[in-house]
């Protein structure tokens, strides 16, 4: 059972959902079990201890709900907020205008600073915001780490500078969905309030489970957000962590041992070894895109993202050509152009599961595709700029030294 | 990777999350793809439409969410009615009571009838309740289908006939969770205009997809409800299925391609086959719990549930015991008795991917744990109780003859 | 993709291929690998050292060959014995017969003792056959531990008790195919020159590899051994042994990474619970069998397998239709009677991944069967004989003290 | 359990065992099953009669044994010939050199020509040989189709033909293992005799399986050869085909179920698809080792392989330290020299489950080796040169047109 099959294995660069090792997929292959076993909670408690070490957070209370990013966006702003209350937050592409939607559609008050889709948050506009707001109508300031959608990634330690330095109370919540696991995160150095993730993308999952970081003021927060929540609501998991059966309707226990499974191999490698890696194929990536005479839709280097780079095409072409005709002749997924930047970017997800010569692989397809397609491109070229650099950063593999 | 394993398969006799066929297992074993390739509306299409033969539908839209059954009450809810609006509603186990809970914390005004655990929804509380509302404040009537901790099936037909002689507007919504795909439902037959299930039931599934059926008054409420939602909006799904992408966020392939083999071995079965094969199993099971000389906790036979049996035990004894023996000594899973009848009852799951050998085989392992725990039950009058019932009534296999 | 599907899961209880359980599927749900990779001989050690432990051996070499059986036999004769070489064996059964069959084809002279098909080994006939070869033509006594066709153990302790006395060197061959890993097996104690087995049976794997272990006698004896061999020749594999790489041709790295996934549950489990496991299953059967007044195949309780039981039916009954009706209608999967017991008995088998409750429910659907088909059984009879054994026999699960 | 894992997923380029498709993973994951029932000779017939289409051949038998590439060999060279019956073959590298032993061993007089490794079978020799033999005791010639050592690719057809132009009766046996599904084979048109392969080659299995066809002459042969022979012998399955249950022993289904699956994705790409896909993979080898300024192991063009590309490297390199490091720092796995070529070639496989992509991230891997080691190279320039050549040879895919 396959629809439109392809010769080989699919080149998968869509920046999420990623690759999942086979590690994780034997992890799962398996029959459902009774969640209320005295088996689980020995796994449940293991996984929600464990995804502290990849948030870097020691103080928060994790929550692993069977939803999706979408869903953990909803759960970290009805836990912490009420109807009505002031939101500070920036819109910088599809992902951010997204959380938006759904801060407007909860009924939160916010205040949107658009950006231009290829930039990353001004922190002076942030200083500005903070500053005209003497009474702390600002409940929450609401960034999303990693824009997917144009491989922006913030400096989130430098909006916990402004927030520190303005003397604001409010919330810092951080849609780390394409982040976590992959870039450098530290969520109690920054003193994030609430992060979140997805399984889809760094964890190398299926999709399936939202997984929420909520740290101390956040949880006292959501002792008083007036927000209608229940599937979402924390201090139901919190009941159910008291009794020490975890949850408070059935997970997925395949999901459960995929995701043990999953940060076995990233402690196994060492999540800065894997962080490491993941610099490793953006700033190649980069290079090749560099190489083809084509510009990053990322406009400074300091917000280049190393998880998915979105790639402008010249005027004359049509991105969602490239990725039609990547998908029809070489088998290879790549990222569409989202709403903006529809027909102007392409997107190249290096994030998860993935090694250096998959990569090169990909960047190798990106080159016949373009040229396929009439942009005068050097075959061998792109591919050739980031080998070089790939070549003298990439170490030897730890297991097989 | 395996916590307290025993010798042998685990007998899974919780009713639910259930066994999940090989076939199923085969189907998700999979890496992950591009949810915006074109190959996934493909697959997206023939699952959304097919779930509606499972729900015995032409009439209603499919949703499959990313969720759990919890979250599909939620959805059901906030897509067709406004904060305040009025449910009438019946509290019979612990499924209505959680369901209840959600209503209240999702701030509707509800109606609870209070029933005995062990009995179903009285049909003249019904009418009563209904005439004394002539100006029709009641805006739904909320039904769990199968009280799963109780083995109590509610008459549905029954109360659509009410509802009809009554000429009462209300919606109607359905728990399904634990009936549709195992047990005689009916979505148009019987004018239920919202009903939902979860993937770990009778659709031998994981966890992880909240399968929804809303009929042309339950979207029409839609439009207006307003209650606040994002992640389980309706009309987020209606938007992307008419662009022919089908999901707002990301869906797990692994669940669709699995439901997709999953509801294949359903319709290869037969669907009515399915359901004479739970009420066969459902009928062997309370032929045994009678020869043991025990008390189903469903108190008339006309409640009698086909997916689950909740087994009374003496009063000297505690029910926990015997799930807690029977997870200790036989490998065997079963339900514990849940809030009110804690301690009272047993469960005993029969739904979903399962034949008559296992059921015996469970029911055998019931009865030792009985014996072991000073019940005196004579080893093999309950199997054989049930084999005489399953001889008779069990067909040969369609694919063999 | 599956031919003549039944509702529920298989209920697999022929002699072998036996059930795999879901931790074994999972270690082998894998890609290929080099088999020349530096980690491929960390694994290729470590099952060689461990199947050892399952022979209950520490002087002989073991091999591993991706073979059946049938060819772990080949191997045993063409690496220890010369074409014309004598052998002393026994015909008890259908596999007894096909190992003589080969010796015969091989060019051995076989000295074949022909026993009725449910009695074992006669050591007197041994002896006598023994002491009347004082020039010792004899080079081999080959023995089938456990005849599988008719449900025999022999007595490998008596038989090397009589070799000893009358001080024989013949070398002591012993098919070990349905009885290695479920019965108690001790090569070393008792003196087994080569003992085998193959990977569907006791060890719970698919079909693929057979398993062999040669004791130092046996070594010497291949030095000089003159029938001709490649593919099962053990040299080969003793020249990559040295070298540190193992194997001679390419191995399925698929199935040792399921025995090692088989063997660490074995050795969790305990090897001798597992034999006690089988000890528990096997008399459970045969308690059954008595109680529906049905006769054993075995003709003495000396010789009774702890993995597989025939029965025998009444002679107006087909055994045949007993085998068919099982799969027709219960999907359950027995063993049919081979040959000279075609016809007149049917086979249950108990062993490798396995538990009392799955064994009670084949039982249940034996029963049925049987009165299907008119024979007068009294339902749950055989499984309350088989309870009550079980129940005061079977010991709680270790890991879930 | 993983033995030396490595960041992404394992670059496998070995010639055999090669990548498993996922769709073969998935048919291979699951239980044992009776091999005995009226299911198996459903999947037996279909998997017998469609590798016969991958032979192209209508009038051959097929046999598929529980065995390797090695095993295969035995099983031609034993069921048509007797001992010291005399066979011409050609030593042209590892492989065809332990054939040879094989019939050495197998004590058949073996008529030994020995070509340079690099070079294919020169047919003036063959005819030569040919013509020196009128009474015709050369009984068989035995040619390796595609020697995997050193990437060489005989000329089958051409040996036909000096064959029938010396009316010479021998057999004709090939060697088909990295050939057979990959490279143009037309085992009827060429008069081939028995041709055999093994399921890790470009059925893209898991090892396990020898496949075998074997045409009338053959079949006739086998009657009268008097090479001892069991587990190998066609004659057992002969009887069990007849008899419609095809095995004389216990195959593994699991593998059954992914030849079916393996050539269910073959016929859907279609045969000639397929193998145009090879040569094209091979044809872009070859021409980045060109770019590089490396020569092929292969002497002349008319030998040159579409499954392996045998790399000389510069005589002051060792081969084998390219084969280490690739492993140790790219996750890649390359094929070694052997025997005579050890340390001067190291090999690429492109065979099987692979694509366009896969292939030139390898090419780009192993650009980075050699100049890691020293070699230098121009990054990027063995990928260009492949790329310009793939990128206006590759098709669109067949299922998204």
């Amino acid at each position: 059972m396959e629809y439109q099959p392809g010769p080989g294995r699919n080149n998968l660069f869509v920046p999420g959902p990623v690759n999942v090792p086979e590690q994780v997929l034997r992890a799962m292959n398996r029959n459902n079990e009774d969640y209320r076993s005295p088996a689980m909670p020995i796994l449940a408690k293991s996984v929600l201890e464990d995804v502290k070490r990849i948030f870097k957070t020691t103080s928060a209370t994790s929550f692993i709900i069977p939803t999706t990013g979408t869903g953990a966006w909803e759960s970290a702003l009805t836990n912490t907020l009420s109807p009505r209350d002031k939101i500070l937050t920036f819109r910088l592409g599809q992902f951010s205008l997204l959380w938006i939607d759904q801060m407007q559609r909860l009924n939160f008050d916010v205040d949107v600073v658009d950006v231009d889709w290829g930039a990353g948050v001004d922190l002076s506009v942030l200083r500005e915001k903070l500053l005209a707001d003497p009474y702390h109508q600002i409940k929450a300031v609401c960034v999303v780490h990693n824009e997917t959608a144009t491989g922006v990634t913030n400096d989130l330690s430098g909006i916990r500078n402004v927030l520190d330095r303005c003397r604001h109370p409010a919330l810092f919540l951080v849609d780390g969905v394409s982040s976590i696991g992959a870039l450098d995160f530290r969520m109690d150095e920054w003193g994030v309030d609430v992060a979140l993730t997805g399984s889809q993308k760094a964890l190398s999952l299926p999709t399936g489970l939202g997984i929420i970081c909520a740290g101390p003021k956040a949880l006292e927060a959501s002792k008083t957000a007036k927000s209608l929540r229940v599937f979402f609501d924390w201090n139901d998991y919190l009941k159910f962590y008291k009794m020490g059966t975890y949850w408070p309707y059935t997970p997925s226990s395949q999901l459960l041992y995929g995701l043990r499974a999953s940060m076995d191999m990233i402690f196994e490698e060492g999540l800065d070894n894997v962080i490491a890696r993941h610099q490793r194929c953006g700033h190649a990536t980069r290079l090749a895109v560099e190489a083809w005479g084509l510009k990053n839709c990322t406009q400074k280097p300091e917000w280049f993202s190393d998880t998915v780079t979105a790639v402008l095409v010249p005027s004359h072409m049509d991105s969602s050509q490239v990725v039609k005709h990547a998908w029809k002749k070489y088998n290879l997924s790549l990222g569409l152009g989202l709403n903006k930047v529809a027909g102007k970017v392409f997107r190249i997800g290096h994030l998860g599961h993935l090694n250096e010569l998959q990569l090169l692989g990909a960047l190798a397809g990106v080159e016949m595709v373009l040229k396929d397609l009439g942009y005068p491109i050097q075959l061998g070229s792109g591919v050739g700029a980031a080998s070089a650099y790939l070549m003298q950063s990439t170490p030897l593999i730890k297991s097989r030294l």
